[in-house]
Protein backbone atom coordinates (compact mmCIF):
# COMPACT_ATOMS: atom_id res chain seq x y z
CA UNK A 1 0.00 0.00 0.00
CA UNK A 2 1.20 3.56 -1.02
CA UNK A 3 0.78 6.54 0.87
CA UNK A 4 -0.52 8.12 -2.46
CA UNK A 5 -4.18 6.25 -1.91
CA UNK A 6 -6.12 4.75 0.30
CA UNK A 7 -7.09 1.26 1.21
CA UNK A 8 -9.15 0.20 3.62
CA UNK A 9 -7.96 -2.13 5.62
CA UNK A 10 -10.66 -4.82 5.08
CA UNK A 11 -9.92 -4.16 1.58
CA UNK A 12 -7.67 -7.00 -0.99
CA UNK A 13 -5.64 -4.44 -3.45
CA UNK A 14 -3.29 -6.83 -5.92
CA UNK A 15 -2.17 -3.98 -8.04
CA UNK A 16 0.49 -1.34 -7.60
CA UNK A 17 -0.61 0.65 -10.79
CA UNK A 18 -3.45 3.01 -8.61
CA UNK A 19 -3.29 6.76 -9.22
CA UNK A 20 -2.51 9.38 -6.33
CA UNK A 21 -5.81 9.89 -4.22
CA UNK A 22 -7.73 6.98 -5.24
CA UNK A 23 -9.72 5.41 -2.06
CA UNK A 24 -10.58 1.81 -2.12
CA UNK A 25 -13.91 0.70 0.77
CA UNK A 26 -13.99 -2.14 2.56
CA UNK A 27 -14.24 -5.73 1.33
CA UNK A 28 -13.08 -4.28 -2.59
CA UNK A 29 -10.40 -6.40 -4.02
CA UNK A 30 -8.66 -5.10 -6.89
CA UNK A 31 -6.68 -8.03 -8.96
CA UNK A 32 -2.77 -8.15 -9.73
CA UNK A 33 -2.66 -6.15 -13.55
CA UNK A 34 -5.55 -3.58 -13.14
CA UNK A 35 -4.79 0.21 -13.94
CA UNK A 36 -6.94 2.29 -11.55
CA UNK A 37 -6.59 6.74 -11.89
CA UNK A 38 -6.68 8.76 -9.70
CA UNK A 39 -9.04 10.35 -7.20
CA UNK A 40 -11.24 7.11 -8.01
CA UNK A 41 -13.59 5.91 -5.78
CA UNK A 42 -14.24 2.31 -5.33
CA UNK A 43 -16.84 0.86 -3.01
CA UNK A 44 -17.11 -1.48 -0.77
CA UNK A 45 -17.62 -5.13 -1.89
CA UNK A 46 -16.30 -3.89 -5.71
CA UNK A 47 -14.31 -6.11 -7.72
CA UNK A 48 -11.95 -5.33 -10.35
CA UNK A 49 -10.51 -8.05 -12.53
CA UNK A 50 -6.62 -7.63 -13.53
CA UNK A 51 -6.97 -7.03 -17.29
CA UNK A 52 -9.18 -3.75 -16.72
CA UNK A 53 -8.29 -0.27 -17.34
CA UNK A 54 -10.59 2.58 -15.37
CA UNK A 55 -9.43 6.06 -15.85
CA UNK A 56 -9.10 8.97 -13.60
CA UNK A 57 -11.63 10.78 -11.38
CA UNK A 58 -14.11 7.55 -11.63
CA UNK A 59 -16.56 6.66 -8.85
CA UNK A 60 -17.57 2.69 -8.90
CA UNK A 61 -20.26 2.53 -6.22
CA UNK A 62 -20.42 -0.42 -3.72
CA UNK A 63 -21.08 -4.11 -4.98
CA UNK A 64 -20.17 -3.40 -8.54
CA UNK A 65 -17.69 -6.14 -10.56
CA UNK A 66 -15.58 -5.00 -13.74
CA UNK A 67 -14.79 -7.89 -15.63
CA UNK A 68 -11.70 -7.97 -18.13
CA UNK A 69 -12.00 -6.60 -21.03
CA UNK A 70 -13.98 -3.53 -19.29
CA UNK A 71 -12.45 -0.78 -19.96
CA UNK A 72 -13.71 2.51 -17.76
CA UNK A 73 -13.03 6.39 -19.30
CA UNK A 74 -12.33 9.42 -16.95
CA UNK A 75 -14.78 10.66 -14.64
CA UNK A 76 -17.37 7.86 -15.63
CA UNK A 77 -20.07 7.23 -12.89
CA UNK A 78 -20.89 4.08 -12.47
CA UNK A 79 -24.15 3.34 -10.38
CA UNK A 80 -24.41 0.92 -6.81
CA UNK A 81 -25.09 -2.83 -8.20
CA UNK A 82 -24.69 -2.13 -11.93
CA UNK A 83 -23.70 -5.21 -13.46
CA UNK A 84 -21.23 -5.66 -16.76
CA UNK A 85 -19.96 -8.82 -19.01
CA UNK A 86 -17.82 -9.97 -20.49
CA UNK A 87 -19.60 -13.17 -22.27
CA UNK A 88 -22.15 -13.09 -24.65
CA UNK A 89 -22.99 -16.72 -24.52
CA UNK A 90 -22.04 -18.00 -20.76
CA UNK A 91 -22.39 -21.98 -20.30
CA UNK A 92 -20.64 -23.50 -17.50
CA UNK A 93 -19.10 -26.89 -19.79
CA UNK A 94 -17.66 -24.17 -21.81
CA UNK A 95 -14.57 -22.85 -21.16
CA UNK A 96 -13.38 -19.11 -22.51
CA UNK A 97 -10.01 -17.69 -22.57
CA UNK A 98 -9.48 -13.83 -22.81
CA UNK A 99 -9.16 -14.12 -26.67
CA UNK A 100 -13.18 -15.46 -26.35
CA UNK A 101 -14.27 -12.21 -24.26
CA UNK A 102 -16.08 -9.34 -25.79
CA UNK A 103 -14.89 -6.00 -25.27
CA UNK A 104 -16.80 -3.02 -23.31
CA UNK A 105 -15.76 0.61 -23.64
CA UNK A 106 -17.63 3.08 -21.07
CA UNK A 107 -16.08 6.65 -22.46
CA UNK A 108 -15.44 9.64 -20.53
CA UNK A 109 -18.19 11.20 -18.44
CA UNK A 110 -20.65 8.38 -18.84
CA UNK A 111 -23.02 7.63 -16.24
CA UNK A 112 -24.30 4.03 -15.63
CA UNK A 113 -27.10 3.98 -13.20
CA UNK A 114 -28.03 1.92 -10.33
CA UNK A 115 -28.68 -1.71 -11.00
CA UNK A 116 -28.23 -1.35 -14.68
CA UNK A 117 -27.13 -4.38 -16.40
CA UNK A 118 -24.44 -3.76 -19.41
CA UNK A 119 -24.39 -6.45 -22.00
CA UNK A 120 -20.77 -6.80 -23.25
CA UNK A 121 -19.77 -6.12 -26.99
CA UNK A 122 -21.01 -2.18 -26.60
CA UNK A 123 -19.62 1.22 -26.20
CA UNK A 124 -21.62 3.48 -23.99
CA UNK A 125 -20.08 6.98 -25.60
CA UNK A 126 -19.02 10.47 -23.92
CA UNK A 127 -21.15 11.90 -21.13
CA UNK A 128 -24.28 9.38 -22.03
CA UNK A 129 -26.75 8.60 -19.34
CA UNK A 130 -28.28 5.32 -18.44
CA UNK A 131 -30.97 5.24 -16.09
CA UNK A 132 -30.98 2.99 -12.94
CA UNK A 133 -32.38 -0.59 -13.31
CA UNK A 134 -31.92 -0.74 -17.66
CA UNK A 135 -30.72 -3.48 -19.77
CA UNK A 136 -28.21 -2.20 -22.35
CA UNK A 137 -27.62 -4.06 -25.03
CA UNK A 138 -26.58 -1.81 -27.67
CA UNK A 139 -24.20 1.11 -28.18
CA UNK A 140 -25.85 4.03 -26.70
CA UNK A 141 -24.55 7.49 -28.48
CA UNK A 142 -22.47 10.58 -26.63
CA UNK A 143 -24.87 12.71 -24.60
CA UNK A 144 -27.87 9.90 -24.89
CA UNK A 145 -30.20 9.25 -22.39
CA UNK A 146 -31.37 5.35 -22.35
CA UNK A 147 -33.33 3.46 -19.68
CA UNK A 148 -35.79 0.57 -19.74
CA UNK A 149 -35.49 -3.36 -20.56
CA UNK A 150 -34.24 -3.21 -23.00
CA UNK A 151 -32.74 0.57 -22.97
CA UNK A 152 -33.53 2.43 -25.86
CA UNK A 153 -32.93 6.25 -26.39
CA UNK A 154 -34.93 8.58 -24.68
CA UNK A 155 -33.18 12.20 -25.23
CA UNK A 156 -29.79 13.58 -24.60
CA UNK A 157 -28.43 15.47 -21.44
CA UNK A 158 -25.36 18.00 -21.30
CA UNK A 159 -23.02 16.99 -19.08
CA UNK A 160 -23.92 19.41 -16.33
CA UNK A 161 -27.23 16.66 -16.39
CA UNK A 162 -29.82 19.10 -17.53
CA UNK A 163 -31.87 17.82 -20.57
CA UNK A 164 -31.13 18.96 -24.54
CA UNK A 165 -33.32 19.73 -26.96
CA UNK A 166 -33.88 16.62 -29.54
CA UNK A 167 -33.66 19.26 -32.71
CA UNK A 168 -31.16 19.79 -34.88
CA UNK A 169 -29.28 22.81 -35.11
CA UNK A 170 -27.07 24.60 -32.45
CA UNK A 171 -28.55 24.51 -28.98
CA UNK A 172 -26.74 26.02 -25.95
CA UNK A 173 -27.22 24.42 -22.12
CA UNK A 174 -28.34 27.05 -19.04
CA UNK A 175 -24.67 26.10 -17.64
CA UNK A 176 -22.95 27.74 -20.87
CA UNK A 177 -21.92 24.27 -22.86
CA UNK A 178 -23.13 24.48 -26.26
CA UNK A 179 -23.74 21.96 -28.66
CA UNK A 180 -24.22 20.81 -32.58
CA UNK A 181 -27.12 18.59 -33.01
CA UNK A 182 -27.81 16.66 -35.94
CA UNK A 183 -30.56 13.84 -35.49
CA UNK A 184 -29.02 11.63 -32.94
CA UNK A 185 -25.45 12.83 -33.44
CA UNK A 186 -24.37 15.51 -30.65
CA UNK A 187 -21.19 16.81 -30.81
CA UNK A 188 -20.19 19.61 -28.59
CA UNK A 189 -19.28 23.08 -30.18
CA UNK A 190 -17.12 26.11 -29.20
CA UNK B 1 -21.05 -4.15 20.75
CA UNK B 2 -23.70 -4.30 23.09
CA UNK B 3 -25.11 -7.84 24.45
CA UNK B 4 -28.65 -6.26 23.30
CA UNK B 5 -28.18 -7.12 19.96
CA UNK B 6 -25.73 -9.49 18.16
CA UNK B 7 -23.44 -8.22 15.59
CA UNK B 8 -21.17 -11.41 13.63
CA UNK B 9 -17.79 -11.34 13.66
CA UNK B 10 -16.85 -10.45 10.33
CA UNK B 11 -19.12 -7.75 10.09
CA UNK B 12 -18.03 -3.65 10.85
CA UNK B 13 -20.87 -1.54 13.05
CA UNK B 14 -19.93 1.87 14.27
CA UNK B 15 -22.59 2.86 15.48
CA UNK B 16 -24.60 2.94 18.87
CA UNK B 17 -27.77 3.36 17.95
CA UNK B 18 -29.05 -0.24 17.36
CA UNK B 19 -31.92 -1.46 18.95
CA UNK B 20 -32.50 -4.88 21.11
CA UNK B 21 -32.73 -7.95 19.17
CA UNK B 22 -31.42 -6.84 16.01
CA UNK B 23 -28.96 -9.22 14.21
CA UNK B 24 -26.44 -8.18 12.09
CA UNK B 25 -24.41 -10.51 9.87
CA UNK B 26 -21.62 -11.38 7.99
CA UNK B 27 -19.64 -8.66 6.26
CA UNK B 28 -22.56 -6.21 6.92
CA UNK B 29 -21.45 -2.49 8.05
CA UNK B 30 -23.13 0.31 9.56
CA UNK B 31 -21.43 3.70 9.58
CA UNK B 32 -21.71 6.40 12.16
CA UNK B 33 -24.86 7.75 12.83
CA UNK B 34 -26.46 5.58 11.45
CA UNK B 35 -30.03 4.55 13.89
CA UNK B 36 -31.52 0.75 13.49
CA UNK B 37 -34.47 -0.01 15.46
CA UNK B 38 -35.08 -3.56 17.65
CA UNK B 39 -35.43 -6.76 16.29
CA UNK B 40 -34.00 -6.24 12.66
CA UNK B 41 -32.11 -8.42 10.58
CA UNK B 42 -29.80 -6.57 8.65
CA UNK B 43 -28.46 -9.31 6.10
CA UNK B 44 -24.68 -10.03 4.52
CA UNK B 45 -22.61 -7.51 2.96
CA UNK B 46 -25.37 -5.03 3.45
CA UNK B 47 -24.02 -1.23 3.75
CA UNK B 48 -25.97 1.31 5.70
CA UNK B 49 -24.80 5.19 5.50
CA UNK B 50 -24.94 7.35 8.44
CA UNK B 51 -28.33 9.47 7.44
CA UNK B 52 -30.45 6.70 7.58
CA UNK B 53 -32.87 5.83 10.05
CA UNK B 54 -34.22 2.08 10.01
CA UNK B 55 -37.36 1.57 12.29
CA UNK B 56 -38.00 -1.74 13.76
CA UNK B 57 -38.60 -4.97 13.21
CA UNK B 58 -37.11 -4.46 9.59
CA UNK B 59 -35.47 -7.56 7.71
CA UNK B 60 -33.27 -6.94 5.10
CA UNK B 61 -31.61 -9.45 2.86
CA UNK B 62 -28.09 -9.84 1.33
CA UNK B 63 -26.70 -7.13 -0.25
CA UNK B 64 -28.56 -4.01 0.22
CA UNK B 65 -26.86 -0.60 0.64
CA UNK B 66 -29.21 1.96 2.31
CA UNK B 67 -27.78 5.78 1.50
CA UNK B 68 -28.37 8.66 3.40
CA UNK B 69 -31.62 10.18 3.49
CA UNK B 70 -33.36 6.71 2.96
CA UNK B 71 -36.31 6.89 5.77
CA UNK B 72 -37.11 2.74 6.30
CA UNK B 73 -40.26 2.60 8.42
CA UNK B 74 -41.02 -0.30 10.89
CA UNK B 75 -41.60 -3.75 9.89
CA UNK B 76 -40.83 -3.14 6.68
CA UNK B 77 -39.30 -6.40 4.35
CA UNK B 78 -36.11 -5.58 1.59
CA UNK B 79 -35.05 -8.12 -0.73
CA UNK B 80 -32.06 -9.44 -1.57
CA UNK B 81 -30.07 -6.92 -4.05
CA UNK B 82 -32.91 -4.54 -4.02
CA UNK B 83 -31.20 -1.39 -4.86
CA UNK B 84 -31.86 2.06 -3.74
CA UNK B 85 -30.18 5.70 -4.67
CA UNK B 86 -30.22 9.43 -3.60
CA UNK B 87 -29.16 11.08 -6.19
CA UNK B 88 -31.20 11.31 -9.69
CA UNK B 89 -28.72 12.27 -12.06
CA UNK B 90 -25.22 11.91 -10.99
CA UNK B 91 -21.75 12.95 -12.74
CA UNK B 92 -18.79 11.67 -11.70
CA UNK B 93 -17.35 15.25 -11.72
CA UNK B 94 -20.16 16.62 -9.59
CA UNK B 95 -19.82 16.58 -6.04
CA UNK B 96 -23.01 16.35 -4.38
CA UNK B 97 -23.48 16.97 -0.36
CA UNK B 98 -26.11 16.03 1.80
CA UNK B 99 -28.26 18.77 0.57
CA UNK B 100 -28.24 17.73 -2.90
CA UNK B 101 -29.85 14.09 -2.32
CA UNK B 102 -33.00 13.37 -2.98
CA UNK B 103 -35.22 11.48 0.08
CA UNK B 104 -36.74 8.34 -0.07
CA UNK B 105 -39.17 7.24 2.41
CA UNK B 106 -40.41 3.34 2.56
CA UNK B 107 -42.97 3.51 4.97
CA UNK B 108 -44.43 0.42 7.77
CA UNK B 109 -45.08 -2.77 6.47
CA UNK B 110 -44.09 -2.48 2.89
CA UNK B 111 -41.91 -5.24 0.96
CA UNK B 112 -39.57 -4.40 -1.75
CA UNK B 113 -39.02 -7.38 -3.71
CA UNK B 114 -35.76 -9.13 -4.34
CA UNK B 115 -32.80 -6.85 -7.13
CA UNK B 116 -36.07 -4.03 -7.41
CA UNK B 117 -34.29 -0.74 -8.20
CA UNK B 118 -36.09 1.98 -5.95
CA UNK B 119 -35.33 5.51 -8.09
CA UNK B 120 -34.83 8.00 -5.78
CA UNK B 121 -37.32 11.21 -4.21
CA UNK B 122 -40.38 8.67 -4.14
CA UNK B 123 -42.55 7.57 -0.58
CA UNK B 124 -43.42 3.96 -0.66
CA UNK B 125 -46.61 3.91 1.26
CA UNK B 126 -47.82 1.52 4.26
CA UNK B 127 -48.00 -2.20 3.04
CA UNK B 128 -47.17 -1.52 -0.35
CA UNK B 129 -45.58 -4.36 -2.41
CA UNK B 130 -43.05 -3.94 -4.72
CA UNK B 131 -42.43 -6.86 -7.07
CA UNK B 132 -39.07 -8.55 -7.84
CA UNK B 133 -36.90 -7.04 -10.13
CA UNK B 134 -39.50 -3.56 -10.51
CA UNK B 135 -37.81 -0.80 -11.12
CA UNK B 136 -40.17 2.26 -9.49
CA UNK B 137 -39.31 5.84 -10.53
CA UNK B 138 -42.56 7.56 -8.72
CA UNK B 139 -44.79 7.03 -5.71
CA UNK B 140 -46.47 3.51 -4.58
CA UNK B 141 -49.67 3.98 -2.46
CA UNK B 142 -50.77 2.12 0.18
CA UNK B 143 -51.09 -1.62 0.12
CA UNK B 144 -50.63 -1.10 -3.46
CA UNK B 145 -48.82 -4.08 -6.08
CA UNK B 146 -46.34 -2.88 -8.29
CA UNK B 147 -43.94 -4.31 -10.62
CA UNK B 148 -42.62 -4.27 -13.73
CA UNK B 149 -39.75 -1.44 -15.83
CA UNK B 150 -40.99 0.44 -14.80
CA UNK B 151 -43.14 -0.56 -11.95
CA UNK B 152 -46.58 0.09 -12.73
CA UNK B 153 -49.75 -0.28 -10.25
CA UNK B 154 -51.24 -3.93 -10.71
CA UNK B 155 -53.28 -4.25 -7.33
CA UNK B 156 -53.69 -4.25 -3.60
CA UNK B 157 -52.60 -6.73 -1.24
CA UNK B 158 -53.90 -7.10 2.32
CA UNK B 159 -51.34 -7.01 4.94
CA UNK B 160 -51.42 -10.36 5.05
CA UNK B 161 -50.78 -10.88 1.52
CA UNK B 162 -53.74 -11.51 0.01
CA UNK B 163 -54.82 -10.20 -3.09
CA UNK B 164 -57.78 -7.30 -2.33
CA UNK B 165 -60.34 -6.10 -4.88
CA UNK B 166 -60.22 -3.41 -6.59
CA UNK B 167 -63.49 -2.40 -6.84
CA UNK B 168 -65.04 0.79 -4.47
CA UNK B 169 -66.48 0.16 -1.18
CA UNK B 170 -65.97 -1.73 1.90
CA UNK B 171 -64.00 -4.68 1.34
CA UNK B 172 -63.04 -7.37 4.11
CA UNK B 173 -59.87 -9.89 3.68
CA UNK B 174 -60.25 -13.38 4.66
CA UNK B 175 -57.89 -12.75 7.34
CA UNK B 176 -60.29 -10.86 9.09
CA UNK B 177 -58.70 -7.33 8.25
CA UNK B 178 -61.21 -4.61 6.65
CA UNK B 179 -60.46 -1.58 4.04
CA UNK B 180 -62.34 0.93 2.15
CA UNK B 181 -61.42 1.33 -1.63
CA UNK B 182 -61.74 4.74 -3.77
CA UNK B 183 -60.24 4.09 -6.84
CA UNK B 184 -56.89 4.01 -5.77
CA UNK B 185 -57.06 4.75 -2.03
CA UNK B 186 -57.60 2.31 0.45
CA UNK B 187 -57.99 2.54 4.05
CA UNK B 188 -58.32 0.91 6.61
CA UNK B 189 -61.58 -0.12 7.98
CA UNK B 190 -62.82 -0.69 11.73
CA UNK C 1 -10.86 -27.41 5.16
CA UNK C 2 -9.45 -30.12 2.31
CA UNK C 3 -6.59 -30.90 0.73
CA UNK C 4 -9.46 -31.68 -1.99
CA UNK C 5 -10.65 -28.34 -2.56
CA UNK C 6 -9.91 -24.37 -2.17
CA UNK C 7 -10.91 -22.21 -0.05
CA UNK C 8 -10.02 -18.46 -0.02
CA UNK C 9 -8.86 -17.55 3.28
CA UNK C 10 -11.40 -14.99 3.68
CA UNK C 11 -14.22 -17.35 2.54
CA UNK C 12 -16.22 -18.72 5.37
CA UNK C 13 -17.40 -22.39 4.81
CA UNK C 14 -19.25 -24.48 7.23
CA UNK C 15 -20.12 -27.91 5.51
CA UNK C 16 -17.58 -30.56 4.63
CA UNK C 17 -19.90 -31.91 1.49
CA UNK C 18 -18.07 -30.14 -0.95
CA UNK C 19 -16.54 -32.00 -4.08
CA UNK C 20 -13.08 -31.73 -5.39
CA UNK C 21 -11.39 -29.53 -7.07
CA UNK C 22 -14.25 -26.90 -6.17
CA UNK C 23 -13.22 -23.53 -6.06
CA UNK C 24 -14.50 -20.89 -3.32
CA UNK C 25 -13.52 -17.45 -3.21
CA UNK C 26 -13.18 -14.55 -1.31
CA UNK C 27 -15.82 -13.82 1.21
CA UNK C 28 -17.96 -16.47 0.14
CA UNK C 29 -20.01 -17.93 2.37
CA UNK C 30 -21.19 -21.37 2.64
CA UNK C 31 -24.03 -22.26 5.33
CA UNK C 32 -23.60 -25.82 7.62
CA UNK C 33 -25.39 -28.24 5.55
CA UNK C 34 -24.99 -27.15 2.16
CA UNK C 35 -24.49 -30.03 -0.08
CA UNK C 36 -21.82 -28.54 -3.18
CA UNK C 37 -20.34 -30.92 -5.92
CA UNK C 38 -17.20 -30.77 -7.88
CA UNK C 39 -15.04 -28.97 -9.76
CA UNK C 40 -17.66 -26.41 -8.80
CA UNK C 41 -16.16 -22.15 -8.79
CA UNK C 42 -18.43 -20.24 -6.17
CA UNK C 43 -17.85 -16.31 -6.67
CA UNK C 44 -16.62 -13.65 -4.50
CA UNK C 45 -19.13 -12.54 -1.84
CA UNK C 46 -21.56 -15.90 -2.51
CA UNK C 47 -23.74 -16.88 0.11
CA UNK C 48 -25.05 -20.47 0.06
CA UNK C 49 -27.96 -21.75 2.61
CA UNK C 50 -27.98 -24.71 4.40
CA UNK C 51 -30.79 -26.58 2.38
CA UNK C 52 -29.21 -26.17 -0.88
CA UNK C 53 -27.98 -28.67 -3.46
CA UNK C 54 -25.60 -27.88 -6.51
CA UNK C 55 -24.10 -29.78 -8.80
CA UNK C 56 -21.19 -30.34 -10.16
CA UNK C 57 -19.13 -28.30 -12.55
CA UNK C 58 -21.35 -25.15 -11.72
CA UNK C 59 -19.97 -21.94 -11.89
CA UNK C 60 -21.43 -18.83 -10.02
CA UNK C 61 -19.98 -15.44 -10.47
CA UNK C 62 -19.53 -13.03 -7.53
CA UNK C 63 -22.63 -11.60 -5.52
CA UNK C 64 -25.28 -14.60 -5.82
CA UNK C 65 -27.17 -15.89 -2.95
CA UNK C 66 -28.70 -19.70 -3.58
CA UNK C 67 -30.98 -19.83 -0.73
CA UNK C 68 -32.72 -22.21 1.01
CA UNK C 69 -34.88 -24.86 -1.28
CA UNK C 70 -33.21 -23.84 -4.50
CA UNK C 71 -31.59 -26.72 -6.36
CA UNK C 72 -28.81 -26.14 -9.30
CA UNK C 73 -27.91 -29.01 -11.05
CA UNK C 74 -24.91 -29.67 -13.12
CA UNK C 75 -22.79 -27.44 -15.39
CA UNK C 76 -25.27 -24.76 -14.97
CA UNK C 77 -23.82 -21.42 -15.25
CA UNK C 78 -25.15 -18.09 -12.77
CA UNK C 79 -24.15 -14.72 -14.02
CA UNK C 80 -23.13 -12.21 -11.54
CA UNK C 81 -25.47 -10.44 -9.03
CA UNK C 82 -28.42 -12.51 -10.61
CA UNK C 83 -30.75 -13.05 -7.77
CA UNK C 84 -32.71 -15.51 -6.77
CA UNK C 85 -35.81 -15.72 -3.98
CA UNK C 86 -37.92 -18.26 -2.00
CA UNK C 87 -40.48 -16.76 -0.57
CA UNK C 88 -43.39 -15.20 -3.12
CA UNK C 89 -45.23 -12.61 -1.08
CA UNK C 90 -42.36 -12.03 1.96
CA UNK C 91 -43.86 -9.13 4.62
CA UNK C 92 -41.51 -8.94 7.49
CA UNK C 93 -43.83 -9.19 10.38
CA UNK C 94 -44.87 -12.93 9.13
CA UNK C 95 -42.10 -15.54 10.15
CA UNK C 96 -41.49 -18.39 7.38
CA UNK C 97 -40.60 -21.93 8.46
CA UNK C 98 -38.85 -24.13 5.70
CA UNK C 99 -41.98 -25.29 4.75
CA UNK C 100 -43.27 -22.00 3.59
CA UNK C 101 -41.03 -21.66 1.18
CA UNK C 102 -41.40 -22.17 -2.97
CA UNK C 103 -38.65 -24.19 -4.06
CA UNK C 104 -36.83 -23.34 -7.19
CA UNK C 105 -35.04 -25.38 -9.70
CA UNK C 106 -32.40 -24.86 -12.69
CA UNK C 107 -31.44 -28.03 -14.15
CA UNK C 108 -28.92 -29.33 -15.91
CA UNK C 109 -26.48 -26.88 -18.18
CA UNK C 110 -28.95 -24.17 -17.80
CA UNK C 111 -27.54 -20.50 -17.95
CA UNK C 112 -29.12 -17.70 -15.81
CA UNK C 113 -27.93 -14.44 -16.90
CA UNK C 114 -26.70 -11.79 -15.14
CA UNK C 115 -28.34 -9.63 -13.05
CA UNK C 116 -31.58 -11.55 -13.86
CA UNK C 117 -34.41 -12.11 -11.22
CA UNK C 118 -35.62 -15.81 -10.88
CA UNK C 119 -38.93 -15.52 -8.94
CA UNK C 120 -39.39 -19.00 -6.77
CA UNK C 121 -41.46 -21.61 -7.43
CA UNK C 122 -40.32 -22.49 -10.77
CA UNK C 123 -38.06 -25.05 -12.86
CA UNK C 124 -35.49 -23.51 -15.53
CA UNK C 125 -35.19 -26.50 -17.86
CA UNK C 126 -32.08 -28.30 -19.21
CA UNK C 127 -29.73 -25.83 -21.52
CA UNK C 128 -32.22 -23.17 -21.30
CA UNK C 129 -30.50 -19.43 -21.35
CA UNK C 130 -31.79 -16.71 -19.13
CA UNK C 131 -31.14 -13.43 -20.94
CA UNK C 132 -28.97 -10.65 -18.78
CA UNK C 133 -31.10 -8.79 -16.65
CA UNK C 134 -34.23 -10.45 -17.02
CA UNK C 135 -37.38 -10.95 -14.61
CA UNK C 136 -38.58 -14.77 -14.68
CA UNK C 137 -42.03 -15.83 -13.70
CA UNK C 138 -42.55 -18.98 -15.28
CA UNK C 139 -40.73 -22.29 -16.12
CA UNK C 140 -38.61 -22.19 -19.09
CA UNK C 141 -38.25 -25.42 -21.28
CA UNK C 142 -35.16 -27.16 -22.13
CA UNK C 143 -33.15 -24.80 -24.13
CA UNK C 144 -35.19 -22.23 -24.36
CA UNK C 145 -34.01 -18.56 -24.45
CA UNK C 146 -35.89 -16.11 -22.61
CA UNK C 147 -35.61 -12.76 -21.73
CA UNK C 148 -36.98 -9.28 -20.88
CA UNK C 149 -38.93 -8.01 -17.77
CA UNK C 150 -41.09 -10.19 -17.02
CA UNK C 151 -38.86 -12.82 -19.07
CA UNK C 152 -40.66 -14.24 -22.46
CA UNK C 153 -39.79 -16.92 -24.63
CA UNK C 154 -37.78 -15.93 -27.93
CA UNK C 155 -36.14 -19.37 -28.96
CA UNK C 156 -33.92 -22.02 -28.72
CA UNK C 157 -30.62 -22.48 -27.97
CA UNK C 158 -28.25 -25.53 -28.59
CA UNK C 159 -25.77 -26.77 -25.38
CA UNK C 160 -23.09 -25.44 -27.84
CA UNK C 161 -25.10 -21.46 -27.91
CA UNK C 162 -25.58 -21.72 -31.25
CA UNK C 163 -29.05 -20.59 -32.23
CA UNK C 164 -31.42 -23.77 -33.13
CA UNK C 165 -34.50 -22.89 -35.36
CA UNK C 166 -38.05 -22.96 -34.27
CA UNK C 167 -39.39 -24.89 -37.15
CA UNK C 168 -41.08 -28.49 -36.46
CA UNK C 169 -39.14 -31.70 -36.91
CA UNK C 170 -35.37 -32.89 -36.99
CA UNK C 171 -32.82 -30.10 -36.69
CA UNK C 172 -29.12 -30.61 -36.95
CA UNK C 173 -26.74 -28.17 -35.21
CA UNK C 174 -23.62 -27.05 -36.99
CA UNK C 175 -21.73 -28.24 -33.69
CA UNK C 176 -23.21 -32.54 -34.49
CA UNK C 177 -25.36 -32.36 -32.03
CA UNK C 178 -29.50 -33.18 -33.40
CA UNK C 179 -32.76 -32.27 -31.70
CA UNK C 180 -36.29 -32.88 -32.79
CA UNK C 181 -38.45 -29.71 -32.22
CA UNK C 182 -42.63 -30.11 -32.11
CA UNK C 183 -43.95 -26.31 -31.11
CA UNK C 184 -42.32 -25.69 -27.73
CA UNK C 185 -40.42 -28.62 -26.93
CA UNK C 186 -37.41 -29.77 -28.09
CA UNK C 187 -35.77 -33.04 -27.04
CA UNK C 188 -31.98 -34.56 -27.80
CA UNK C 189 -32.07 -36.57 -30.78
CA UNK C 190 -29.74 -39.48 -31.49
Amino acid sequence: MSDKYFVHEDALVETDTIGTGTRVWRNAHIMPGAVVGENCNIGENCFIEGHVVIGSGVTIKNNVAIWDNITIGDDVFVGPAAVFTNDLRPRAHIKKTFCDLEATVIKQGATIGANATVVCGITIHEHAFVGAGSVVVRDVPPYGVVYGNPAQLRGFMCECTRELPATDGRSQCECGLAYVITGQNITPAS
